[in-house]
């Protein structure tokens, strides 16, 4: 790539976010000087996103610049940290004007919605890839860690699930869904939203946290495994979303078989919602501040001890569902 | 790529590089945590090597797997800075066990050497890709920038120049030079030594400085713009390494032209020494340093006001060569 089109790529991302006092030199040097608040630790995420993998190439590029930030931004909501700066490595297999404009405005939105600055990245030539490296603190001894979940806490999850997944489905398998609930749905795939201002709400009152990107079965069993405890959810319990219920209840949601229906809020991933847990005696506080806050959460479960039986879903009925599928992957098949 | 293979990769990446006592949490939560030492500043830099344009597909992975910490290394040197913390974000086009653990081991041991530690990543699928963040830090305020040459300071450079872009001319020429001399220049270019032992020794004497990875008139142009400064250096002092004067005088010396042979010390990149200035009064301490510690680095000309004339190549005749090319970009069509 000439040099010329480098300083017409960088153009678009100098001033990228928000402009922060900690920011002691950033952009334009070897390397940026960032100031880290005394008594604070640095919580640090990096994800990368590659075409054709993790979104359709054709995908609308201001959501793409949205989506790449929104998911590291997400770790650090699952740190219970406060996001502060960001470096961009942006691969590009050539240099389109409107491409970038709209990549680099979806960027900019998200970072100066969350106080966040761009401080360094790297512009290359080659395959489309991005990948996004998020930095923030979080009180010394403060974060959320995956292996702080304890016998008796309450398991909650923010907002709803299985959206992004359902989008999908209607994605890969063209599912005429009505207009109205598809766009909501959709919007749930390609802007999702790092769930940073409940996080920070919720300072004091988590134990142990994760950010549901894999689906909610994977990524609870990571704080099942890590704090070496077992849980119970219910399976009435999950937040549904008022366009997940329309879609399903729509004649064409025979396109999709009961069991997908059911593994949907279970297993797909991209969601980016908080699962975290809390002390059973903070429930009264959790449940004022998210009423206080406007704060959409709700518990879903409950850790215990018995890691043998690991994590299981009941259903209305009081008997036990029956699953072997965690992730993603494993359940594309069965739609 | 399936679950199983990610779990394989992250085997071979599992504390890469040192154990440090900073790292509250590494690899395998949402993000890591890290402790900064009081009074310091955090310094990071990210570079990204693409397949096909920053290395040859084919090259050996031990040797890519050191040149992409060393290339983010070497940025963090350029600022003065003592590296502690890398994030690898590793895009591979299928799971090739041999050379994961060739690439893995290459990254490993330069980060053990430096006494950084691996402390997150993300591993994806798709064509060749690596991105590397590096941070490290900086008592507060003694960062080495850009802009923070001044008129009367020595430029100095370390090492010797050219070498990497004289491998590159045989390599894609396919020049026979002597087998010793090109080993060691092909080294030079594919496993490049970050100046961070040198950078922490001449803490306190340095005023401005970059590393060099596009060339010396491309980088040392940049301290000048930053600085609005001019320079002016004696090509006759431009550190020349035995091989690269063997090859020179070898009788294959031919297949380069006269300008080719003069102007690789001065715009061809990938050589990652230090360009730095100091102040003239500081030049009996470096001087001593230098010789004390072993650090090959020498003078090479001196900053002066002169903006507008720029940066001014003296020969040994007292005249000035003329040349506008800059970047090793524009170079290459005169070989």
């Amino acid at each position: 790539m000439a040099v010329m089109e480098f300083e017409l790529i960088e153009r678009y991302f100098t001033g990228a976010g928000s402009e922060r006092d900690d920011v002691v030199l950033g952009v334009g040097d070897d390397a940026a000087i960032l100031s880290l608040p005394v008594g604070h630790e640095l919580v640090v995420s990096t994800d990368t996103l590659v075409s054709g993998v993790h979104f359709f190439p054709e995908v609308d590029p201001h959501s793409l610049g949205h989506k790449a930030l929104a998911v590291n931004l997400s770790d650090l909501a699952a740190m219970g940290a406060r996001p502060a700066w960001v470096t961009l490595a942006l691969t590009l297999p050539q240099v389109d004007e409107a491409w970038l404009a709209a990549f680099s405005q979806g960027f900019a939105v998200l970072a100066h919605q969350h106080g966040v600055q761009l401080i360094g990245g790297d512009t290359t030539s080659g395959p489309l890839s991005i990948t996004v490296q998020a930095m923030g603190f979080v009180e010394q001894g403060c974060a959320w860690r995956r292996d702080a979940a304890k016998p008796g806490d309450l398991i909650y999850v923010s907002g709803t699930l299985g959206d992004a997944g359902l989008a999908l489905e209607a994605i890969q398998q063209q599912i005429a869904f009505p207009q109205d609930e598809l766009i909501g749905i959709i919007s749930r795939l390609e802007k999702p939203t790092p769930r940073i201002v409940d996080a920070l709400a919720l300072h004091g009152l988590v134990n142990a946290a994760i950010d549901l990107s894999d689906g909610l079965l994977s990524d609870l069993g990571h704080i099942l495994k890590a704090s070496g405890v077992g849980a119970v959810i219910e399976l009435a319990q999950l937040p549904l979303s008022p366009a997940f219920r329309a879609c399903q209840q729509n004649k064409m949601a025979s396109q999709l078989s009961d069991e997908c229906w059911q593994m949907l809020p279970l297993s797909a991933g991209d969601d980016y919602e908080l699962c975290f847990t809390v002390k059973r005696q903070a429930q009264g506080d959790v449940e004022l501040l998210l009423l206080a806050q406007g704060i959409e959460a709700c518990c879903i479960g409950v850790i215990d001890a018995d890691t043998e039986a690991g994590l299981r879903c009941m259903q209305k009925n009081g008997e036990q569902y029956q699953t072997e599928q965690s992730g993603y992957e494993h359940f594309k098949g069965s739609a």
